[in-house]
């Protein structure tokens, strides 16, 4: 066996980057030699959280069986979500807390999933089980993460594990939970200096719902009018993008995070609109709709769609 | 939420009924309300276990949907195996030691599964992260799992972890490992009073490989003779439950769990011979192959002939 290539999503937030670095870490205690990639370019916020606490980006890769024959996933499992050349390699594991789907071996692995708000939170009960100390740099690295996918425990995500493990990891690392959680959010924000591809498809992933592919993305800011003042521009971007790639349909989450609510952009094939708007309660007026009180794409938008739209 | 219901795989085997009882007990520990079921009779080697340790055998469930929303699966994943209308309800959790495959939620899900030989080593290992003690009489039920489950440690399928928990197992339940290791491995092969269909397809699972339902066996012996002396019979069984249930082949691995050697019958399109020669490396003649050395379904069989099948 060859050096096991650590990896999260396609698109990767600061969980896919961060629990890849975290797993990696753990794998080399255990014995293993591991190394953590990306699938993808960084994010801001996950620039921010590396600098932070002293970490390089992991390299991007966009194939592995070139180097390796083994990898293990953390942070998703879905084949669409992964490495494009994963059928030509082994998988060592998977540590994820997303739904499962897309997703098979050949023979028998370690998967741990639990339906918890961060890949670090389940991540962190690895450390424990198998009593390795976690490294102060490395607590603040996993604490941002579960920061990021939680949005500091405002997200309906959000479990008593991600809480108890935040805190435990805050103490580790020696920093102010609250502030450096805000401080970390707020990162990510900046959008007048993003594309309206970065935009629409920075933090995007696609879904198979019935015979459908949808790309959902998520941005987060300070005032939706950051985004809605470019609306016509990214709705293009997403038109385009979705051409190119055979969306179906296309949505774009909004989300403010102080007021923990959002608004949707939609592009589609028109027979498509009715389950959004079924799903959401609401109407799709100028491709847009009131997303009140959702910040959660994996628990507030994933399943909701996908019965609406295999319902059709 | 209703009570969940636990099971194992259809055509239960020892793992797969008592991996339910001591899941649905672990359960009731964690606070949570649960009972475990059966997808079909126990065999007599499974029904010596309970015997042995003061237990009854699961009623057995055809489907659930009827009295719970929530199951709990044990010993198995892929949907052919588990119950017929598990697509109305929801899956709480997933304990298992098998590849992963047919296997789908609509929402994050606790899953645990690890490549050990028993998925009782598995439950074993969430009692101790719990701080559960396991009572005298599941001890000897859990230990009765990973002796079948490793032909008493002799599969390659066993791992150091399940000699561990087999050990801690043995001394919890006060009985000599090696001598009732043996005493229940040979309750299970008694063949002179079994039908030709409970020989071939009591044990039976169903596999997709390619495009290709597979059918494969496994039935263990004192004598491979038991069998062999009936095996026009038992060929013409296969063949029928083939054309019944639209298998495209049926494997029957007889197991000497003497000299852990096998013999292989096979029936089906003529088509697919060629990959049993090749992934068992030998010659089907009169419907018989040699498989020296092999005892283990999941680790000497299902991959090879899914690899041969695959490419054919
Ligand atoms: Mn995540
Ligand atoms: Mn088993």
């Amino acid at each position: 066996m060859s050096k096991i290539l650590v990896f999260g999503h396609k698109n990767p937030d600061t969980d896919a980057i961060t629990s890849a670095i975290a797993y990696a870490y753990y794998l080399e205690q255990k014995g293993e030699e591991a190394e953590a990639v990306a699938l993808g370019e960084v994010n801001e916020e996950t620039q921010f959280a590396l600098d932070k606490f002293g970490y390089q980006a992991p390299r991007v890769v966009d194939k592995v069986a070139n180097e390796t024959d083994t990898v293990a996933l953390v942070d998703h499992n879905e084949a669409q979500q992964s490495v494009d050349d994963r059928d030509l390699v082994s998988i060592h594991s998977v540590v994820d807390h997303h739904r499962i789907a897309n997703f098979e071996t050949a023979d028998p692995i370690f998967y741990l999933a639990r339906p918890y708000g961060c890949s670090q939170t389940i991540i962190y009960s690895l450390f424990q089980e198998a009593d390795i100390a976690i490294p102060e740099n490395l607590a603040g690295l996993m604490l941002s993460a579960i920061i990021s996918d939680t949005l500091l425990f405002k997200s309906p995500t959000t479990t008593a594990a991600d809480e108890k493990v935040g805190q435990a990891l805050a103490e580790i690392a020696g920093v102010d939970l609250q502030a450096y959680g805000l401080e970390l959010l707020k990162s990510g924000t900046n959008v007048a200096d993003k594309s309206a591809e970065e935009i629409a498809d920075g933090d995007a992933k696609s879904f198979e719902m019935g015979n459908h592919t949808i790309r959902i993305g998520q941005i987060n800011v300070v005032e939706v009018s950051d985004v809605l003042d470019r609306k016509e521009e990214i709705l293009a971007e997403m038109q385009r993008l979705s051409v190119d790639n055979d969306y179906e349909a296309f949505l774009l989450i909004v989300t403010n995070i102080l007021s923990n609510d959002s608004e949707g952009l939609v592009v589609g094939k028109e027979d498509l609109v009715p389950a959004f708007q079924t799903a959401f309660n609401g109407q799709v007026t100028d491709k847009q709709i009131a997303l009140p009180g959702v910040v959660s794409r994996k628990k507030q938008v994933v399943p909701s769609l996908t019965t609406e739209i295999e319902s059709l």
